[in-house]
């Protein structure tokens, strides 16, 4: 029997639309919300402020060690929103399949998504599927928009780093990174790292609960990795950020790989780390807490922000040499997320 | 001079990404929770039930005769929100761009989006940004999610059809789906249709704040056409359907496109025209309303809600027969939005 397959009819809005709605999307995305079959969701909510995030995962290929398109997309999603401290409550999704992708794939990554968001205690309240000629589109792309709530008093922000803050990091840097470019290269290349894709919203929540005023900037380093994230927040908020390479925590594994290949980790891209930036006195605490956390075994205080060099992040290096760190330039895995 | 085009580097999170946000995103899309910089924007938001709703917009060509890509995703989205009664609020957008595509046309998309957005009344407020490499999409594809506000009281949704309900629809069918093929088909091809595309935001407040409880549901006739959306609401509210053929609005030129395509209107995809059912005793009155407003002007009542056949929609042909009708089965225009 030949494989089942995704047809262009299966995005038509009619009848196949809701064959594949019932048989994938229900059998998985089970939210009274969704089950309402209406083009839109209903929640009701609280008085408060919504933190909304939206990203596209176009990540290749679509399975790989630690974690499939699915799985990132919910993780990611959960994330961004949870770096304001907030609570994740809900996300919609909207894939793009190519004709022809097998139906057992995407029920492989439906299935996955669910897993993911009942880990992270979201609910996948609503979802819209197009399918596109073959050729116009590879494989899978999967948009999640994700909605949460702050807690009041709340306020975490790239832009309320304090000159005299700790900067602490959740774990090992470029894992997501190397996992991707291993799976990639396929058999010419292989390493036993797999992703850290994973939601972080619990570490964060026992984080802002244990610490309230005193986390000032939560982020995660996705694309552009740790370096580019930095820079970014000390051009936000205009303070300088001093970092040391000996307490970035990197597998050897990973290191080895970038020697091979010819990347840095601090430009990897990760899918279950943050960086925090707290008031100094709270920085055994938040690292204490990190390290109690499943996601967070491996966390590191790696440097602090200065007055010197606003704007500007100064790595000093395992050699005791000291460089000024810059955005990612130019590309270096394509559709790593 | 050579034209100037996106690179894979742009979707890399890096400088080059920065840099693309400015140039473009920020150039339009001004919200202040955008301007942050965040991975996330904050809104503050009263207690209430929130509609959610998300799709993604593959449309083919992106540009075509009444609009192009960018509004259409705002205005779908808009409206998909609009249908449970809601005052759409803000959105967030997720690019998916093809590595060579020239930059003036991402441009012209984002400032068309801005355009509609404003037009709606509702604000975008967070966006990202993925390019991949050429051949694994099709120039751009766009995800909009959208969010708004349910007034207390208000109640639609298709399970909501009453029998004896009113069945209005706001316009003409098919000018959508023929704009696009017409487009699509080239010089071979040409009629003086466009894109009925649409913000039906302000049409539903005005009918929703005039009749309250007396709107049951709202649906916009998108991909399957206006059959596959009535019997979408007769399965979900367990009602018959009955309409009449002669009632319903086709434009000369979409009737002669279709007789020339063998399409049936009844199938062709709208992205600016609403069904409504509506209490019996309020029918004229929501006629009125929607002829009185700029997008509804050539609204018409074609039907009625009944007990008999349940579930089923009936059409009175223009020759007196009657005939079931079906949802959408197959595919009549891939990529129609």
């Amino acid at each position: 029997m030949s494989e089942e397959r995704i047809l262009l009819s299966h995005g038509a809005g009619g009848r196949k639309s809701s064959e594949l709605t019932r048989r994938i999307f229900l059998k998985y995305f089970k939210d009274p919300a969704l089950l309402r079959l209406d083009d839109m969701a209903l929640l009701d909510m609280p008085a408060g402020r919504l933190s909304i995030s939206t990203d596209t995962y176009t990540v290749d290929p679509i399975f790989f060690p630690g974690g499939d398109i699915g799985s990132l997309a919910v993780h990611g999603t959960v994330n961004d929103v949870a770096m304001a401290g907030a609570d994740p409550i809900a996300m919609s999704v909207g894939f793009i399949v190519e004709e022809g992708l097998p139906m057992s794939q995407l029920e492989r990554i439906a299935s996955s998504m669910a897993r993911a968001a009942r880990e992270a205690g979201v609910r996948i309240v609503t979802a819209d599927t197009k399918v596109v000629t073959k050729g116009a589109a590879d494989r899978i792309f999967i948009n999640t928009t994700g909605f949460g709530l702050v807690p009041e008093g709340i306020h975490i922000s790239g832009h309320l780093a304090r000159e005299g803050d700790a900067v602490l990091l959740s774990g090992t840097v470029g894992d997501h990174g190397i996992a991707i470019a291993s799976a990639r290269e396929g058999i010419a290349f292989r390493t036993t790292v797999t992703s850290d894709s994973a939601p972080l919203n619990g570490l964060v929540r026992q984080l802002v609960d244990a610490l309230g005023g005193d986390v000032h900037v939560l982020r995660d380093p996705t694309r552009g990795g740790l370096a580019t994230v930095l820079v970014e927040i000390a051009s936000q908020s205009g303070v300088g950020i001093r970092i040391r390479e000996s307490d970035i925590p990197v597998r050897d594994a990973v290191k080895g790989a970038c020697e091979l290949l010819g990347y840095d980790p601090l430009y990897l891209a990760n899918e279950g780390k943050l960086v925090a930036m707290v008031a100094q006195g709270a920085s055994e605490r938040a690292l204490e807490i990190m390290r109690s956390h499943r996601y967070g075994s491996e966390a590191a205080i790696i440097g602090e922000t200065v007055r010197d060099n606003p704007g500007k992040v100064v790595l000093k290096t395992a050699m005791g040499g000291r460089r000024l760190v810059d955005k990612l330039s130019g590309e270096m895995l394509p559709r790593i997320c």
